[in-house]
């Protein structure tokens, strides 16, 4: 069976999760603690990072970029990047904003300081860093707010791949309760549309060791 | 006419001139101050990042992922990403190795340090994190020279956007005389090849205040 090697709390990992529900294509979800550095693990990926993805056929396909365009081509039928080249250069321009500029400077910080050096066994929090990341999350939020007001969806007039990898990066924050959902009321209303999806139900089942999410995380109205 | 805002040292913007010029595609190069922050350049692109295409047309084309992708799809006479799915996908990882793992912790690390510090008026660079790079950079060059040692191309059989890629990132670290070419002579050999290419030569004409490349820089046979 179709096999993805992922992390809960890894963006990159619950995008192609929420691509995968999307598009209806079947997968088990086998948990990688990439950090570990498994042999096994860096002979699917030298880059040794979650997500890969095994397809039936035996392809290989690691990274989140590399997987999402990979399925958008394999699997044509639930298109997610658009049709004219300018909707697709729209699409994509959000998710890489997504996985570069707040990657960096939201989502990667909370995410390295409150679960992966807790995970991997590298001590505690920075509140310096965590300080950082509050800073850069205001004017952040207030663009994905900007965009979810002007906007049916956060890449144009279509459900998309910017949604997808919105909904991962905005859901690891949430589980770790890091988003004051009153001072982005249209990022909110989207995000419920996002986690009423059933692409993303298994999303709101993810447990991870020592981390309790708010008890909204699960909640479809909250 | 087409231009292109970029930064001389920046490997994202080098992959662009280099895809660009593969593609026979012509444009004129701005040189944009990123750092600076100019309200027009933001309104192009929110991330403040180069490299940024405006097409003809008015299409404003952000980031080398959504760049490299929109020239393939708009472009495809000369296509570089390869043909099959496995082609693809492998294509794709090798650049998404270089943008992400070796960006990270090497050309980044050394642009930052003795590149962007100076041109930004942010100090000397940190002996402790050149130090790092270095460390860093030697098994990853290993991993590169492995790729050049059992291929035509880093990508596979066939000259695509991995070389262009990796090129790019090469070249950033050659200007600034960081890459010692007696170690890697798989990777000298296929640095060779690409040098050589039209496209190559308007990244070999590049000055940057302050930094002198070394003599070898340019030369073809070095």
């Amino acid at each position: 069976m179709r096999t993805l090697f992922h992390s809960p709390l890894s963006p990159a990992s619950r995008t192609v999760r929420l691509v995968l529900g999307e598009k209806r294509l079947p997968f088990e979800a086998i948990v990688e603690r990439a950090w570990e550095k498994r042999p096994e693990f860096l002979a699917l990926n030298p880059a040794g990072e979650v997500p890969v993805l095994v397809e039936d056929n035996g392809l290989i396909v690691p990274d989140v970029y590399v997987i999402c365009e990979y399925l958008e081509e394999a699997y044509a039928d639930i298109p997610l990047l658009g049709r004219t080249l300018a909707e697709r250069v729209e699409v994509r321009r959000v998710v890489a904003w997504f996985e570069t500029v707040f990657a960096r400077e939201v989502s990667g910080r909370f995410i390295d300081e409150r679960v992966m050096k807790r995970l991997s066994g590298r001590g505690n929090p920075d509140g310096g860093a965590l300080r950082e990341a509050y800073a850069s999350m205001r004017p952040l939020m207030k663009y994905v707010n900007d965009l979810a007001e002007n906007r049916n969806w956060l890449g144009g007039h279509f459900l998309s791949l910017a949604d997808f990898t919105a909904a991962a990066h905005l859901s690891c924050l949430d589980f770790i309760g890091d988003i004051d959902w009153a001072k982005v009321p249209a990022v909110r209303d989207w995000y419920a549309k996002m986690k009423s999806r059933p692409c993303f139900r298994p999303l709101l089942n993810d447990r991870v060791s020592g981390i309790t999410p708010p008890d909204y995380y699960t909640n479809l109205d909250f």
